[in-house]
């Protein structure tokens, strides 16, 4: 048993979706979240300055001697993974991988959809990867900027949100998948929107329950869990705590109160 | 005459609305723009976290000898323009204040509407200096959170764009105003999906065409103005100088170079 701490982080509240599936699925751990709200989003940044931020997070969760850290951001794990787990002591877990097993597995015809931001997409890492497990898959990727937008701004249904998912998802659906990633720790908020527009025979595929699951596995091989009784989580911010707060409540389902940091 | 460089700055690429006037409307000067495009936006932020990145673009500025800083931004200007005053040894210009005497200008019914980002909107400033200049005005406020994404994403016209100018604008026209200040430096790219809603009976004041023409004012008051012959202009953004450029040929229908800056 041990009973340090997990760090998670993402560019600001969707990391949350995370947090939340921690909450669940190893309910006796011990989480510290950072939401990177002051430079938020990420999705639109440049390799070099995302690792820049990303770093300067990891120093942070470090201080509190943390036994894994999950990087609850698609955009960062796409963009800087191996360079962050070079250069941090502990663990650092992505939500590709994870997302990627998952969808493999998912799928029958090997065709199969992901969705996230601008650079995610452009960086082709899920790609690549989904071709490393699976050789013959066809994948068909699509950025979708203006999904972290609607979220952050809690636009999670109605039509104009709905014509958006559709102009963004038509293209794939055109190529017959049976399995989409939601490669962004935003998406799983606009699940209902996106489920109205590929139909019940597409199977979506949440990187942020993939990633806890492999996390746990992971904490479990290396007889890392957390005993009963040790939970508990600390929230910080970079910017607007108060803004952020609420938002969680969204993501979360239930208050949290969060720190402001300035990295 | 007075060759020192004009400082411009703002989160992003918006703030090139600004410059593009400056080309037109005061040619012989020579510019110095940032745009902030590793921390772009500043619309959801803090008051303390924009002051605070804003006063790091000063002090960078002013290494060029500026004799004069533009806040190309309306987030900015609403949220710290007199701290920046207070704290910089050259005059600095926000573009509230000259939108505002625009719009009263421009209004006949003293039914003035307002758009902008949450921060703009919210801390009231518009609606605080209109009515300082008009007592009797009315001011109908509305924040668009998602205009910035869109632009940024170059959806400036289409069914979807429209339809959210719409769900934006729709509660403010009910109040009858005649005229709307586009309090937001990205806003000017989104006229014609706007004109298409408010009708030709609005008159649409932009914001960065007001800042230019109280500068120009500003500088031959003080005979501060440049002489033909030395117009220049040097770009820099605080992240992928690539895509910063890109979209700068848009927002200045020219080709330009960018370099870029770590604050």
């Amino acid at each position: 048993m041990d009973k340090r701490p997990i760090g998670i982080f993402d560019s600001g509240v969707g990391g949350l979706t995370v947090v939340d599936k921690f909450f669940r699925l190893l309910p006796n751990e011990r989480i510290v979240y950072l939401g990177d709200t002051a430079r938020v989003p990420y999705g639109n940044k440049s390799k070099e300055t995302v690792t820049r931020f990303s770093k300067e997070i990891i120093a942070f969760l470090l201080r509190f001697k943390v036994k894994l850290i999950v990087v609850a951001c698609n955009t960062v794990s796409s963009l800087c993974l191996p360079a962050l787990q070079k250069s941090c002591p502990v663990p650092v877990l992505g939500v590709i991988k994870p997302g990627v097993l998952e969808a493999v597995r998912a799928s029958r015809t090997r065709r199969i959809g992901v969705i996230g931001t601008q650079a995610t997409i452009l960086s082709g890492v899920y790609k690549n990867e989904i071709k490393a497990v699976s050789k013959k898959a066809f994948v068909a990727q699509k950025a979708c900027p203006l999904f972290v937008p609607l979220v952050e701004n809690m636009w999670l249904n109605g039509e104009i949100t709905l014509k958006i998912a559709r102009q963004y998802l038509s293209p794939i659906l055109a190529e017959r998948i049976d399995s989409l990633v939601l490669g962004c720790t935003h998406y799983p908020l606009l699940k209902n929107v996106i489920r109205k527009i590929v139909g019940k025979n597409v199977t979506l595929v949440d990187s942020s329950e993939a990633v806890t699951k492999y996390a746990g596995l992971l904490l479990a091989n290396r007889k890392l869990l957390a005993g009963a009784g040790s939970a508990s989580a600390r929230f910080f911010a970079t910017d607007a705590q108060a803004s952020f707060a609420e938002l969680a409540r969204v993501f979360l389902g239930k208050k949290i109160k969060a720190k402001k940091v300035i990295l």
